[in-house]
């Protein structure tokens, strides 16, 4: 059975076909959040600290910190900073290190800046997750030694030098070669979680199928635990948490074992839940019986993160202390 | 491809793997339903004209039709109100009279009672399901002779003579051996729907998985459609809608291609309406965009079945117009 072993400070997070779905917190990432750029330009981390807080408590179990921000005003004054490789090895450390001092859950280092990949690993504790390497023959040959080096599993990405293929084929054959390039770094396959690529639905009818069938390819012929950006499937569609929120059960009766999304949405942490318990990952339906306190109270009013903090969400279903001190 | 055909007086319902999933409401039951059997004991048929105008407006393109009243009061003063075979026959003609007389929907004719069935299916116009059939031998030299004479599809119940197994081999066998002894009256297998049991997820952990392993299998080995009793899988479990509304895309990721549901509950009809965009069954996704007008007013307070038949619900999804008048 494949198992993606993750860690922080003190805890466990495995990714497994075994395991409950691991949800990645999607939040702290100031691509498209002009307001946190803005933050994080000044200084100011208080969005990404409340940020790291509410995902954990909501379920998130692993939090994605992405340092892809645009220092607009700085750029003005010192071109440096038109520059991402100035702007995000440092930004990465300082968010690395504020969220980690705050949550104990591991962390999924995300740029494509190689110099932050390696400032967030360099501080990050524990095991963290690489976030990404792609088939593109220049990202293969400088994200691969720096996943062997830390020893940490990535985030691998079903895209090449000639883009993304509509050809869910195509896209396996991606995967199977950043599997196969990464075994010669001495890199194992159950360190590779393979983002299969979800096309949005409303442009491509075919787009859930595919997933469906990538993640049981994936999973049966390359033995990969698979993640992907869960929301894209429903992107430009209205009453879009419907579709998320049938689209991450359907996944993960596929086979898929992580998903990079938003936790502090109630409609897809109660599919997630659900499917959890529905797979056979939540003995005796413990979490979800607590799960559905939390929803009850949602039910009167109070807003799902503070609901989830007050049921003890934080430390749930996929994060185990270790046995060892 | 698997087709199963059903019609009414003017409209045609496929069940098939290359369908929209199919839903069967299953309102029209009185068993568990005290207020509505004594309405029927009164011959009061509010509710039940209620129930089979709401049930198409929400989605449901069958309305399964259950005779299984007993009637207390004339049971008193008349012992032969005490034996079904007494009180269904007379009382399923005119539920199916009733009924088709307001929507033009296919029927589901279900009884335990075979006399009831054959005033059913004499009853019904166009090409109604029977419900059901199981492994038992009695039934299936009772039932399957009716199948043959009104040629209509059957619902096929994987119990038999040793009751329910927990072993979903067992169960299994028994839709195979249906499936066998149908071929022997002529029946053929796309006319036959199985039910692969649904066990409560709260006392059986596997029961999800069961039901997703048996489906594919009941698809590919054997050929058949497949329905259940949706809500048995989230019996006696706190916040149970949340459980049926990721049940339902799992099985349908799995194969499942009816079911037979409440469809006056939103959540679940949400589920099962992305579950079919995602399963590229609702082309452009123009079910999914007017059901997101039809949420869009049910947010703003206005009750499910309004809001559907609103939208114009009825005749939608699956239900097609035969193209002679």
């Amino acid at each position: 059975m494949t198992r993606t072993v993750l860690e922080s400070k003190s805890k466990t997070v495995v990714i497994g076909f075994d395991e409950p779905f691991c949800v990645i917190g999607e939040r702290i990432n100031p691509t498209g959040r002009k307001k946190l750029a803005a933050e994080l330009e000044a200084g100011d981390f208080t969005t990404v600290e409340r940020d790291a807080l509410e995902q954990v408590a909501c379920g998130a179990t692993v939090l994605d910190i992405n340092s892809g921000a645009v220092f607009n005003n700085k750029m003005a004054e010192d071109p440096r900073y038109a520059d991402n490789n100035f702007v995000e090895p440092p930004l990465m450390r300082e968010l690395v290190e504020r969220v980690q001092a705050i949550v104990d859950v591991p962390l999924c280092i995300d740029s494509s800046v190689p110099g932050a990949l390696e400032n967030g690993l360099a501080a990050a504790q524990g095991r963290p997750l690489l976030n990404s390497v792609t088939g593109e023959e220049e990202r293969l040959e400088k994200i691969l030694p720096l996943v062997k080096k830390y020893n940490v599993p990535v985030v691998a990405i079903s895209n090449d030098d000639t883009g993304i293929s509509e050809d869910p084929d195509v896209r396996f054959a991606v995967a199977k070669k950043i599997v196969e390039r990464a075994a010669d770094f001495g890199i194992p396959a159950h360190d590779i979680v393979v983002d299969p690529l979800v096309m949005p639905v409303g442009a491509m009818g075919s787009a859930g199928r595919q997933v469906f069938t990538l993640v049981k390819r994936l999973r049966e012929e390359l033995g990969v635990n698979t993640t992907c950006g869960a929301s894209n499937i429903s992107f430009g569609l209205p009453h879009r948490h419907g579709i998320n929120a049938a689209f991450l059960p359907m996944a993960i009766a596929a086979g898929m074992t992580s998903a990079i999304m938003n936790p502090v949405r109630p409609q897809e942490m109660e599919a997630i839940r659900a499917a959890n318990f529905l797979m056979n990952h939540d003995p005796n339906g413990g979490e979800w019986i607590r799960f559905a306190r939390v929803m009850d109270a949602v039910a009167e009013g109070t807003p799902f993160p503070e609901a989830s903090a007050a049921q003890g969400a934080a430390g749930g279903r996929g994060g185990r202390r270790r046995r060892t001190a």
